[in-house]
């Protein structure tokens, strides 16, 4: 074989071969390889016919294909599948080669791995990609970190696969380590929020004003036009149209029991661990996780009461209400995204830009947005922000939403009708403009019980006080 | 020196004195040692003057007190003290020697401990204890797992030092393993639980009705009366009397910054890794958090719009409304509680028993409440309980709870008082009670964008489908 091809690429299940054929539209040349050589035939005698695409069946094939320094891509199942692939791939390479992981793997899997290789003189790149299946094929969002010396090496062919946004790539180097995992993770937790954001309008249309999903699509779609303007409301008001052989909506039919793969687990347990309080996304957490206790609910759906009312009065105010409601807590959860790659940051001292994040999520992911070209603007026009909540822009936007968010706040709770989202993030909005907060009561009790000690609001911080507490 | 010693105990701080007093209270022969020698001395010439305890001022000399099999028990900070005293204990103890680790460790921690002392013929003991200085002193409630032949051995001592319900000692075997431990963590994550309900009612009766502490004291003393019969209820009534030396109510010269040990988050973590929706813990560890954030909230308040209009109306209606919110709170709380129980067990194969730890919580410890005699009932009374809110006590507990928790979230989203505890514990309670939820849009939009494939309502669990999703 030739030394002919740019890049060696492992991995065909879907996003594997659509990013291969968006790398062949932009003239890189791929040899491939798969585990099972029967689907590594059938991509070639498929999509990729007649293509540049070269073929092989055994990682030392798909390595002698390569040009210095080598460049492999995988694209397989996260966690030991990759450590083994990279295991295979070691005593093929040469110092200065590179390997680069698209998968949704762990950040600390991702820092491991980056150390371990560069002990070797591989250079590693841990790279979240977002976008689906549409977006590996016509242009995903690309989040790469590790070995930043493999970045001039790459750079002009993940430019070049990258959706665009204002004319710029999405497509840019993150940090060290694991930043580029990290950041896709967090991207997927804000996912997981914005996803629980809109089935909860959804769900008050449907319960709270017995819409069906037909009447809900033109609602959407309207949105879609305005400051909602985004990926995720746009295929929403396409499955509001979407059919049934029998003409019913398709969505009546589905299952009201969400799977989830880990990220946005992964998103709350780092926001544990670094201490910030990503709210939204742990409340869309767990609401997939009640949502899959189908079985358990029908049953206690018969046992535990609620309100005898649940239609709510006037449906323009309703609707109207709900968009702030969205739009309200999408700022809250991103918000509270970017408090997080602040804090990790500064934990992991991989100096994350937060507008080079913001931009490169507003075209080819799935939670693309224009609301990301005003959070791309924000960080843009202030090196210092202290939380996106209080720069003007969307200090306003806050101001605007708040009556509606609350109203709809109000009237979900009274008809009985879930809304964690949009309620975990007015609490967080409320505690967080709240000059006082009632943790003076806390602090006081764990003095009184466990001698922890407290600081007073008389004297300058870290000095710490014990009382008997007798009155 | 002779073999008189019952126990040596390691480790003289707070904790570790009292329990120390506790045993001796109950004859139980102690002996002591603790790395810095004057610690020692200074108990012995303290508080254990004129007992039996002795003190040692080396391990070495501290082992050589005790009958065999000896039982050590270590009260030093959890990590790695734990670990670098198991190290210097192993040379100095036989097969059949018992160490008990009595602090808040990591029950992965406790897991390994136990297996690697195992492997050396020495059985381990992670005991979680809960109560406080006071507890510790006169009475705590003890959460023993690990290595279940040492329980014989060492029952009779935490039996007698143990707080007593109803004549049982709340002190029994939990489990294998690291299950004392993770009994105790989400024994304190829960704690969390309980402080943010309550600091929520204070929050809600200073903001919105204008009450100041010594106000709200009678108020605190007369739930204490009733169903919310508790020591943190009890304390938070003399925390609103206790006076500064100037007659300044104490409470409102305590800085509103919450502080946290670890335990809160490690059994959010633990809840993501279980997939159970504790969402009353992660809200209450989150509001400590942002209420860390004490100078950014301070100029937030200044940027961020709220309601004009805070006050409440109906002040008799607003504290009944609030007993109703703290109340169903709680019982959200600990069903979430008990549900990760339910899992950790099965994963961990524990065979925990919900009716014992129900029965150890009775008394001794912090979230001791008349409510947990309650639920150990409902647990004794019925082998096979799917979820505390669907048994007919708690079912009909929220009934009549449930218009006044509704009324309390809704006004106090209205007044922009945050109440996330509240709200995120009705918002599990509608979605719970849910025959639909809307989580079939997260199903049908991550069915479009990523082809995860849904599951639907007319055909059987286990079927996957896929669909284009073009209308």
């Amino acid at each position: 074989m030739s030394n002919t091809a740019d890049l060696g690429f492992i991995g065909l299940a879907v996003m594997g071969r659509n990013l291969v054929m968006n790398m062949t539209d932009h003239d890189i040349a791929v040899a491939v390889y798969n585990r099972t050589p029967e689907r590594t035939d059938e991509f070639l005698s498929a999509e990729a016919a007649g293509t540049a695409v070269v073929g092989t069946h055994s990682i030392e094939d798909l390595v002698s294909t390569l040009d210095r320094p080598r460049i492999v891509m995988m694209m397989i199942k996260a966690g030991r599948p990759v450590d083994d692939q990279i295991e295979a791939l070691i005593p093929l390479l040469e110092r200065g080669d590179i390997i680069i992981d698209g998968g949704n793997s762990r950040f600390v899997d991702t820092e491991r791995r980056t150390e371990r290789l560069s002990d070797l003189g591989i250079r590693f790149v841990g790279m979240g990609i977002s976008g689906g299946e549409d977006g590996a094929r016509f242009g995903p969002s690309i989040m790469p970190g590790g070995n930043v010396s493999a970045w001039p090496e790459i750079s002009s062919i993940f430019t070049a696969i990258a959706a665009k946004a204002d004319g710029e790539a999405c497509a840019e180097w993150i940090g060290p380590g694991g930043a580029g995992h990290y950041v896709k993770m967090v991207h997927n937790g804000i996912e997981y929020g914005d996803m629980q954001v809109i089935a909860e309008a959804y769900d008050v249309m449907r319960r709270g004003l017995g819409l069906n999903p037909p009447q809900m699509a033109p609602i959407f779609e309207r949105w879609n036009a305005g400051r909602l303007d985004s990926f995720l409301i746009e295929i929403t008001a396409r499955i509001m149209r979407a059919t049934d052989e029998d003409g019913t909506p398709l969505l009546d039919r589905v299952l009201d029991a969400a799977g989830q793969k880990g990220t946005g687990k992964w998103t709350v347990v780092a926001s544990m661990e670094q201490a910030v309080p990503t709210t939204l996304v742990a409340e869309a957490v767990y609401a997939r996780v009640v949502s899959a206790l189908a079985d358990e609910r029908v049953g206690a759906s018969q046992v535990l009461s609620g309100p005898r009312e649940t239609t709510l009065d006037d449906d323009e105010q309703v609707i109207s209400d709900l968009e702030d409601a969205v739009y309200a807590s999408k700022i809250v959860s991103y918000a509270q995204g970017f408090m997080l790659f602040d804090a990790a940051s500064r934990d992991y001292g991989w100096h994350l830009d937060p507008a080079v994040i913001a931009s490169l999520w507003r075209a080819g992911c799935i939670i693309r947005s224009r609301f990301l070209n005003d959070i791309t603007r924000a960080y843009r026009s202030d090196d210092d922000v202290t939380n996106l909540l209080t720069e003007p822009f969307f200090a306003g936007a806050l101001a605007d939403a708040e009556p509606g968010w609350r109203r709809t706040v109000a009237r979900a709770v009274t008809a009985g009708i879930p809304v964690p989202a949009y309620a975990s993030a007015l609490s967080f909005y409320d505690g967080y403009r709240s000059e006082r907060l009632p943790a003076n009561l806390i602090q006081a009790q764990r003095d009184l019980f466990g001698a922890h000690t407290y600081e007073r609001v008389d004297r300058p911080r870290g000095r710490f006080f014990h009382s008997d507490w007798r009155p």
